[in-house]
């Protein structure tokens, strides 16, 4: 199943129209000045060998602007037509570096933003493909890989000061112990999951009380909660939330990159008495010496560099912002290393879907402890998938179908093509574009 | 003149086949897999008002991928058009903010990669259209401004941790005594420049002892040597270098990403014989506490750290690397209060036209000093732009006509679209493509 040449390339623009329900709404995009509401959207990458075999992979954004990584996905896509699954899998780390390093489109990154989020597109359908050929859930490939293998995937450029491959097989080989034991009980009982869905910043009180009723009903005991734009509104509605949650549950903050280092301090102090477990994203994404908490980054070296100067308490990782499974490897060893504990980033368009299998892989492969550990859960657009996310009794429950769960149902994309999907035509019809 | 709306913008993809002659050679092209040499490109931008007035911008680019930055200033567009010149100025910071925060967009950056360089591109050409309204230089305009309306230019989010308003605003003013006296020297003398133009990593001996020779009696004093690749051929070329040059003259090393912070120290450790002013980009840009002396950022908020790490002992600005002249400001400034030298980057396609402003502006209005400061110039691709640099005695001259520069011949940028100009078509149909 590794020998056919990957013969074609599609790629998409999806979009679904979140913004007219405020869902995904937070500080940032309430500050700005047009437009102020996300449309989940997605980069949709198929691939396709000449022996029939195909593979899907997502790269998520948020709306206007995908049209550029789908042009950027077009670019790197000559990179990839005419090799095997076999040619790129035996050397992945090679591969790994010819698309992210490419001598003149590594200018326009290297290894962040747009390019980033392509390659991670492409390197996703690339692992969904490989999972679908040996017929395992893409969690389930990971774990079974000898830990040689699971090395000879990853670029360890630039990260050699805070990692090198042998510490990272140390890692690895340590981790054996008790890993069919995790396996078993992660089939039987799942990964522990938080939800983001109660507390969007443009939620009203009722509906906010509403959902988190029904979330405790369901059996949820961890909740995030997006801040940052007015400080009497989030004092009020932390208060809120605790107060329904009761004392033992677990509530965590999220103020997405709103302030700048002095007022992130600020401001934190004076939520402090609603114990938040965590303070998500306080400023700019960038600014390592200024965090002190949690973060997306955007790639491996950033997040070694949070780690080496003690700037995060958790590790976030996310399945389509850094360079898909091979950086995410990366990181959670790095992570297990400086003994952080990694809470997946999760929500928009099948993040939820694909960052579960690293999860799973984390627990099972590598750090082997499940303390102050959880994954986001966001409870929308998993309608669109063919192999959704289980969740059951607050917890993730380990897909079992081949692939990487990125696969989307065609009439979903076919609808929701932006611009000239039904879905569209009929809205920008409405609104006279 | 500010009062015309913009109602036209038109972006290019210019390229120049500068891959065909081994010009822009260095060590992280002659690793790649594909494809090892760059074509030094731009996004050209062009806008207008509905009363006829002009601005140029440029972002430089090394060639594949030109495209993708196209079509992010084309997503950009729309927070351009139908705004005029004077509700942008007057206030600029938030414009810029708009421009660099779109509340979807900002997903697939922020203020990084392919979304920065085309917001750079668009804010350059509307930093050279207000010049041109103003009739004067962009140097000049920034020179003569107020204090206050320079500040009013700048987003500080992020960035107040290491720069207050009121403190650019201090020492803006502070920088006001001579400022009359080092805008004559200038004018009279020029600010003093170093060439990267002898030393490309793809040249033989023989043609860098030919050029190095040349340039030393024109009067070139400062030379840049692109190493990495090979640690022998390094020793090689900079000692013939050095021996040319002499004992009394600079010489700067740069590899260009090519290498692990242990590596980087072996290798500098090895060439410090040869007593290299500066090494340049020893590691990944991205790595603040690997770094030990020169950088090119993105952003603002990258340099900020450099400078709080003391992770860089020169600062090298960029014209169209990170948000054009507003973002340029803040960095000089910052600069300036951590009183480290800045020494822009240049090259490429319009960086020395456009860079040059920049600089005098440093010398005049914020640094004052010329101590361990130039200004790198590489003598390629000149003869496109309409008011070229003008080099004297190794100085930058002050240019004189309105405007930043950065206008490109019609006629240079219809023979040079990719792929159809006529140079293109001619390359491509050789190559069968």
């Amino acid at each position: 199943m590794l020998k056919g040449k990957i013969a074609k390339l599609a790629v998409s623009d999806v979009r679904f129209p979140t913004s007219l329900e405020q869902h995904g709404s937070d500080a940032m995009v309430a500050v700005c000045c047009v437009h102020a509401n996300p449309d989940y959207s997605a980069a949709y990458v198929v691939i396709e060998t000449d022996d029939g075999l195909k593979g899907y992979g997502i790269t998520f954004t948020v709306g206007r602007g995908t049209e550029i990584v789908v042009c950027a996905v077009e670019a790197l896509s000559t990179l990839v037509i005419g090799k095997t699954l076999e040619d790129i899998v035996s050397n992945f780390s090679g591969f790994y570096r010819c698309l992210t390093s490419d001598s003149q489109m590594r200018w326009i990154g290297p290894e962040k933003g747009v390019i980033q989020l392509a390659s991670a597109a492409i390197l996703n359908a690339i692992w969904d493909m490989w999972a679908r050929a040996e017929g395992k859930p893409l969690w389930k490939l990971l774990v079974d890989m000898d830990p040689k293998q699971l090395i000879r995937c990853i670029d360890f450029r630039y990260i050699t000061d805070a990692l090198t491959e042998q510490e990272a097989l140390n890692l690895l080989e340590k981790a054996k112990e008790g890993k069919q034991q995790r396996e078993e009980e992660m089939l039987k009982e799942g990964y522990p999951a938080y939800t983001t869905s109660c507390a969007w910043l443009g939620y009203s009180d009722q509906q906010l009380t509403q959902l988190c009723s029904t979330a405790l009903t369901e059996g949820w005991t961890k909740f995030k909660v997006k801040v940052g734009a007015d400080l009497q509104d989030d004092i009020r509605r932390c208060s809120l939330i605790r107060k329904m949650i009761g004392p033992e549950n677990s509530l965590m903050i999220d103020a997405n990159q709103r302030w700048d280092v002095a007022e992130a301090i600020s401001y934190v102090t004076k939520l402090a008495e609603f114990r938040p477990l965590w303070i998500e994203e306080p400023t700019c994404p960038d600014d390592i010496l200024g965090h002190a908490a949690i973060s997306k980054c955007h790639n491996r070296v950033m997040f070694k560099q949070f780690l080496q100067a003690s700037a995060l308490q958790f590790v976030q990782i996310d399945s389509c912002r850094v360079g898909s499974v091979n950086e995410n490897l990366a990181i959670m060893l790095m992570a297990a290393k400086f003994r952080v504990p990694v809470c997946p980033h999760a929500g928009g368009v099948g993040l939820c879907e694909l960052v579960q299998h690293l999860i799973l892989f984390d627990y099972i492969s590598v750090s082997a402890s499940l303390e102050n550990r959880m994954c986001e859960y966001v409870d929308h657009l998993h309608e669109h998938f063919k192999s959704p996310t289980v969740i059951r009794n607050a917890h993730y429950m380990p897909p079992k179908d081949p692939g990487f769960s990125s696969e989307m149902f065609d009439e979903s994309v076919q609808k929701h093509q932006f611009p000239h999907g039904e879905v569209w035509r009929s809205i920008l019809e409405k609104n006279g574009s």
